[in-house]
């Protein structure tokens, strides 16, 4: 656990190490129970649910530092993280009264002066990430107390513009959803064609075709058939498939697979 | 023209007006001559091409000074922009002898100290915007002394990371291009099918079949066909289509029209 003296250098002294007006929040995506879920954490200063977020170190590369936030968070290293947009569009993201409850909490009212760095405008970069809900290891650190996987049906009232930020990564998955092998991450290695279709049926939140569906994924190449079968019952056993491993390499070289 | 003075004191004081370590990179993209271009600037203190850009107000939305920057640039308003990629992977985008020079053009190695805001690590915020190449007037700013329209298979070294800013809207607008109505404001209101075909092959690089095009501009809704030809010779009266224009405000208020 950190320091009380810890707490107070990093809101006093923090944009020493880090840059000033710009964070990072990560929606973090896991796919259980039939369910799109993200995770949120309880943040104690203002007492509510929020995205994982951070900030950036001076000199550390922007990619690096979305990496590093995710990683201290949830234990995964490697993981399909993506850029998708800026939320800057509020001068202002935190209120007085936020703030007095943040210091009175940390008990930080007498080293917080006006113009705190933590405190100013602070413009938002979104990051999505995929991951294997069953690897992770949920850290909390000193401004957060508690987690949730929260599905992406139910998602209370969250801090700051946080349901924006939500909202448009679930519209930015949405649209990649052919685009790349989003689902990657969010199965087992190998999977059958019905286990597919649940998940981007659940993504999506409608219903497709199977036929239609299938053909579309085959015909793109962002998965194959493999010679194996798994024996689910008598007279069933249904094919298993695999996502294509180049085009994964290559969509977490490029960011996007298809350009059409 | 704005004096040495209002120079000085935007590098000493900028920061107290605009947030320091963000700035906006705009793309701006004009269809002309079956090109497609990008407006350069000549940027005076470091003698090379670069992107128009600057910085965001203490107080002013992003989206705002994303469309005020291009305004003061282009002259025009109400245009197509979009935000699409923050670039933050070099720790730092300027070089001690590109400061150098530019203060020893603008007379103000005294001035400007270590740590000065200008100077400081900036990521940057790119995006793009798609305008009616005619209706253009370029203004040049304090730091910028010529303009080019310049193809986007001859860009040439442009300053700091331009260049993989271009490359990134290039593939985000080619990414799109079937999501929104791109060709909008680069074509004229009303136009023929081998019209928008060339606009789509010059944008995309490469060979698209024409049948297959307007059918599939038309199954998605894009564009509609008009009950008016065009009389351009003998025997040869092509019919007119536009774009569907709430498509297109869709598509300005959402950022993307096709998710799937």
């Amino acid at each position: 656990m950190i320091s009380q003296e810890e707490v107070t250098d990093f809101v006093k002294n923090g944009h020493q190490h880090y840059l000033p007006h710009i964070s990072i929040d990560s929606v973090i995506f896991g796919y259980h129970d039939q369910q799109l879920k993200i995770l949120l954490l309880n943040w104690i200063g203002y007492n509510g649910w929020g995205l994982p977020g951070g900030f950036i170190q001076r000199r550390e590369p922007l990619g690096q530092a979305a990496n590093r936030i995710v990683r201290e968070r949830t234990g995964l290293d490697d993981l399909f993280l993506q850029q998708f947009y800026v939320f800057g569009d509020s001068p202002y993201r935190l209120t007085e009264r936020s703030i007095r409850e943040f210091t009175e909490k940390f008990d930080l009212a007498a080293d917080v002066e006006e113009g705190n760095w933590l405190f100013e405008r602070t413009l938002s970069i979104g990051y999505f990430a995929l991951v294997d809900y069953s690897k992770v290891t949920v850290t909390s650190d000193f401004f957060t107390d508690a987690h949730q996987w929260c599905d992406v049906n139910n998602i209370p009232d969250l801090l700051f513009d946080h349901n924006d930020v939500v909202e448009k990564a679930l519209t930015t998955l949405r649209q990649q959803i052919y685009h790349q092998p989003i689902g990657y991450n969010l199965l087992p290695e190998k999977f059958t064609l019905p286990e597919i279709h649940r998940l981007y049926e659940t993504i999506l939140g409608k219903e497709l075709d199977p036929r239609n569906f299938s053909k579309k994924l085959l015909t793109l190449g962002l998965i194959k058939k493999l010679d194996e079968q798994r024996s689910i019952g008598p007279h069933r056993s249904p094919y298993l498939y695999q996502f294509e491993k180049e085009a994964y390499d290559f969509a977490l070289r490029q960011g996007i697979v298809h350009t059409y």
